[in-house]
């Protein structure tokens, strides 16, 4: 059995829904620790972590980011196959994780083993930065672990992140960025009161709607080169007491922006206060910025990458920066230049995860072609 | 004591909770057939209601018409005195239905006891119209034995409806009319998705809000001399699936019309629907008319009250139409003369509901005044 595969399908039988990790880190720990690296777990709360390097603490360092936490998998009879027992099925390898993200994780190690093999005295240093809570809150592992580097001293100069970030065929998208994410809750306050005495209530629905509409319609950018025109959606409305003749006294509203780097979260926040405001809303807004945007723009990863993709497929690459968000956001602020590469997403958090088992071998021939290019001596 | 009071106590110890009688309606049959009154009980679905009438079939008919039935007291332990254990306290008669509307129900009988002992050959009709469902659904109650009337061919000419019409003295306030109700339910569709998608989604709370907001602000009419303009109020606004990444695929708005006779519920129903078709709505829109306007011009019933209203207590009295719905709207509509007249309302639906006591002899006073007025031989 190929390698890649083997250690995918020792992956996915390891049941680590999040914040679970169920031994997928020791099983790399392991793997790297025979190549030489120096391994550190880095368990913060209930979540486990690990932070490895191997080569020249004086060089580039070049690291390979991911997450070993699914998804639930839901209720396995709805399965063709046992969720956490992986099954081929005409060269299509199943089971929760397979694509996002226990294929990528494989071919990352069986692509390092290859490289060290082949180039013992690359240049630079080699890193592993994994988390278990990519999948949850995200708060106990790549920014703890990015803190941690940060009072070791250590700055990430090149970064893969193994999301699942192929459309039809492996390599054929990266992700070269994200879009910022900030949450909001408001509150309008108004004075309940019988409907038939309109005059003695104040309705909160009646004030808020006239804001809420200049809200919707808003143009708040045109994107750029790279990213989407930033985005508003209102998720949530809630307003009164279930009965039907009484004016209630508050009403809630949540919403979220999907933000460019033509925005930040700072000016969003101000431009719908300054709505509000306007509005003689009486109101309160909590604020949660689940992440600004980020970009990695042309440079020596970007141009190793595309290279590495045409050299292993001959197919030419679309950076994009769709989608939801990544751990990428906790890497980028650091400086360092980030991507996302990892096989199909089609399937991901779906009934039936699965990845082609062919595209699992193209992928760890492309990361090891990108520690070539960036690495080799 | 007092035959008003004594029978208001005896009354108010039956604890008719909606829709519940607790033999208050056999109580008040038996003094009327004593009278001479034909009654008979005309039982609906889980309600009782009775009609008796005393006279001649060839004359006008007035009607007395009311409840016995009360709202739920609450928690006992929150009363002063036991709800349904009628309480004397510095002249304030206490317990559940006192003032909505057991005391006005006690006036009634002893006014036409004291009437036909002075008028036993007075012209026309008088008729008691009782119902045990007022507080509750409103459905088998007036709404069947009005229609049960119109099989009898019999038309009412006058009634007086006992509610709680007065504000700070017994007989200062009258209800000439209702402002009608209407409800809606309204569904608008979109497409649920991904926050992070929005070209992919089609957000329904988005698509609603310029169509509410001029639902909101829009003037509908400007009353009349005795209509406050029609008001429009959105009660309740659900929209969401309780996540913030997702945009809902439905967002539902209640909303209740107060509405005056310069409006009708058809116009009203049409210009809705001409509002969320102009903003290209999916929309479901469900209707329900709790009662059209009605509205009790001047003419003998009003003149003769108000004549009562000032011989008794030397009182002018004013006519409104403000506050919630009745039973009124149910007799209106056959073409009879509709007045409310009742005591103080101030503690109605409240714990420690109660009344003045000599209010009650008041209204026993100014009922047999207009009893007098209309019917003396």
């Amino acid at each position: 059995m190929e390698p890649v595969i083997a250690l995918c399908r020792d992956l996915i039988s390891r049941p680590s829904v999040t914040p679970e990790d169920a031994g997928c880190q020791v099983l790399m720990m392991d793997r790297l620790a025979a190549l030489g690296f120096r391994c550190t777990p880095l368990p913060f709360g209930n979540t486990e972590n690990f932070w490895a390097e191997h080569g020249d603490p004086a060089g580039p360092l070049f690291v390979f980011a991911g997450h070993t936490d699914v998804v639930p998998p839901g209720p396995a009879s709805a399965w063709e196959s046992d969720p956490f027992t992986p099954t081929e099925t005409d060269g299509m390898l199943r089971g929760r994780g397979a694509a996002d993200m226990k294929g990528s994780l494989a071919a990352m190690v069986v692509a390092t083993e290859r490289f060290i093999a082949s180039h013992p005295d690359h240049r630079g240093r080699i890193g592993f930065l994994i988390t278990s809570d990519e999948e949850g809150p995200a708060t106990d592992g790549t920014v703890r672990v990015v803190e941690w580097l940060r009072e070791q001293g250590t700055t990430i100069d090149w970064c893969l992140v193994g999301e699942p970030s192929s459309s039809e065929h492996v390599g054929d998208v990266v992700k070269n960025g994200r879009r910022g994410s900030l949450g909001a809750t408001l509150t309008v306050r108004g004075v309940q009161g019988h409907v038939a005495y309109p005059q003695r209530a104040d309705n909160p629905i009646h004030r808020a709607l006239p804001a809420l509409a200049e809200l919707a319609s808003r143009h708040w950018d045109a994107g750029n080169d790279f990213f989407p025109p930033t985005s508003l959606q209102l998720t949530n409305a809630y307003g009164g007491t279930g009965a039907t003749n009484v004016v209630p006294g508050e009403f809630t509203v949540l919403f979220n922006f999907r933000f460019s780097t033509e925005s930040t979260a700072a000016g969003l926040k101000a431009a719908v206060e300054e709505i509000f405001d306007r509005h003689g809303l009486d109101y309160h807004l909590h604020w949660t910025l689940f992440g600004e945007p980020f970009l990695t723009p042309e440079g020596e990863l970007v141009a190793a990458t595309q290279a590495a993709i045409r050299a292993v497929t001959g197919r030419e690459t679309l950076l994009s920066t769709a989608g939801g968000t990544s751990d990428g956001r906790f890497i980028a602020p650091t400086g360092a230049q980030v991507l996302e590469l990892g096989p199909v997403n089609a399937t991901i958090h779906q009934v039936n995860e699965c990845v082609r088992c062919e595209d699992l071998l193209t992928l760890a021939e492309i990361y090891e072609s990108v520690l070539g290019k960036l690495l080799a001596d």
